[in-house]
């Protein structure tokens, strides 16, 4: 039997469900979108997504891929599963690749936005935004960002109940835009990230933004591989994975 | 007895509501705060707004006013209807201003943005942003703008069961921007726009964008004060009041 191996680009909604992953009892994308592939199968398909997303963050470019016979063109899963799919979440594309491919194992780089507004009180509008009720230095801010870049062991940014092999990761690249409606946006991209890592160095850069703590001590909480020394995890509501990168899909 | 005259800043999703205007059975954003007016003072308030946004359609910077005996400073009136109102609502600011302030009717421009992203399934995540499933030429759709700017009769683009004594508006600034997220976003700035006026602008300007109409036909279907000459309707749920101006507060 010849089976097609189908990826899908997926963004959705994080807000209803307890992330990507398949959980019992608890809403998860993973599981919609598995439980529709299904039912309409027959059989039992493993959806792998690129990365486990916790509960509450966002996906515009969430990548994900499963094994199915070839029940219809590739490029056609997208409008098939979108008439099934709650409105959060949508397929913006699917196509056939090598059946060697995997989302997760396979991903170069992930790119994550994290997007603030500095106010009182959570937007009405923009589910996709977190707020921050005390003023920011977003110069110191910006100084610190530099300290979070190259290879380093992530250990003190790491969420509890994380089980990894290894806690060294790369960043590549760490951004912060001001975009014109006066959210900030922080644009990070790195080989992998750990459990609530992206969180937790928005939460230490939040600290130093209020002068809690200063840019320069950055490199020992770093040094001190203990969750403890970084700041709090900020909430997942501003976080959003925008883009995952492969060198090929072949 | 003196009253203070309160001006309120107001972000709201116009999803779940029939609009602005207070209407019976229907939930509008004016009747949910002036209700929380009325159980707090114990009197009918009526809160004045600048524009009365259609069912759908968001507010970022919708302002307007109601007179109250001084119960609290005045900018303490934003914290606490935030406390009352549904999560879909936002006081972002509250201050007292003259006694004659009308929202209203001294707002000397207003300014909308309406935001379309051409896919062809709509976004999971953003409300706010339409989505428009056929090919678009956008330089087609820029060269056709500028028609619109000017003192001009909109009769064409006035929605039904509209009663207004002139139909002669006055568009100051009408910009196309492309969001880094594959958003456009139209700026239109006027001194006052007929009902579903943008709307059916960017209808047009989207059969324009289709190769349906020609730029240059514009100044004929604005001439022809018929309804039926413009393009349909854009979806409700890509636009937003942004800013209301005013020469002064006092």
């Amino acid at each position: 039997m010849k089976f097609d191996n189908i990826l899908l680009k997926i963004e959705y909604d994080g807000t209803g469900f307890s992330g990507w992953q398949r959980q019992s009892h608890k809403p998860t994308v993973q599981a919609t979108v598995e439980d529709i592939l299904r039912k309409f199968t027959g059989r039992k398909v493993v959806l792998y997504g690129a990365s486990r997303t916790d509960a509450g963050v966002h996906a515009k470019g969430q990548m994900a891929n499963f094994d199915t016979e070839p029940k219809m063109p590739p490029e056609k899963w997208a409008a098939f599963l979108n008439s099934s799919l709650p409105l959060s979440i949508r397929i913006l594309e699917s196509k056939k690749v090598a059946s060697s491919f995997h989302a997760q194992k396979m991903a170069v780089s992930k790119v994550y936005e994290y997007r603030l507004m500095q106010r009182s009180c959570p937007s009405a509008i923009d589910k996709t935004v977190s707020f921050f009720p005390r003023e920011l230095d977003w110069e110191k801010i910006r100084s610190a960002m530099h300290w979070f870049v190259g290879e380093k062991d992530f250990k003190s940014f790491q969420g509890a109940r994380a089980s990894v092999l290894t806690t060294v990761r790369t960043i590549h690249r760490f951004e912060l835009v001001k975009e014109d409606n006066g959210v900030y946006r922080f644009i990070i991209e790195g080989n992998g990230f750990l459990k609530q890592m992206v969180r937790a160095i928005i939460g230490t850069l939040l600290d130093v933004g209020m002068g809690k703590l200063d840019a320069n001590e950055i490199p020992q909480i770093i040094a001190a591989s203990d969750r403890r020394r970084a700041g709090p995890t900020a909430d997942a509501k501003g976080l959003c994975l925008v883009k995952v990168n492969y060198s090929t899909l072949h």
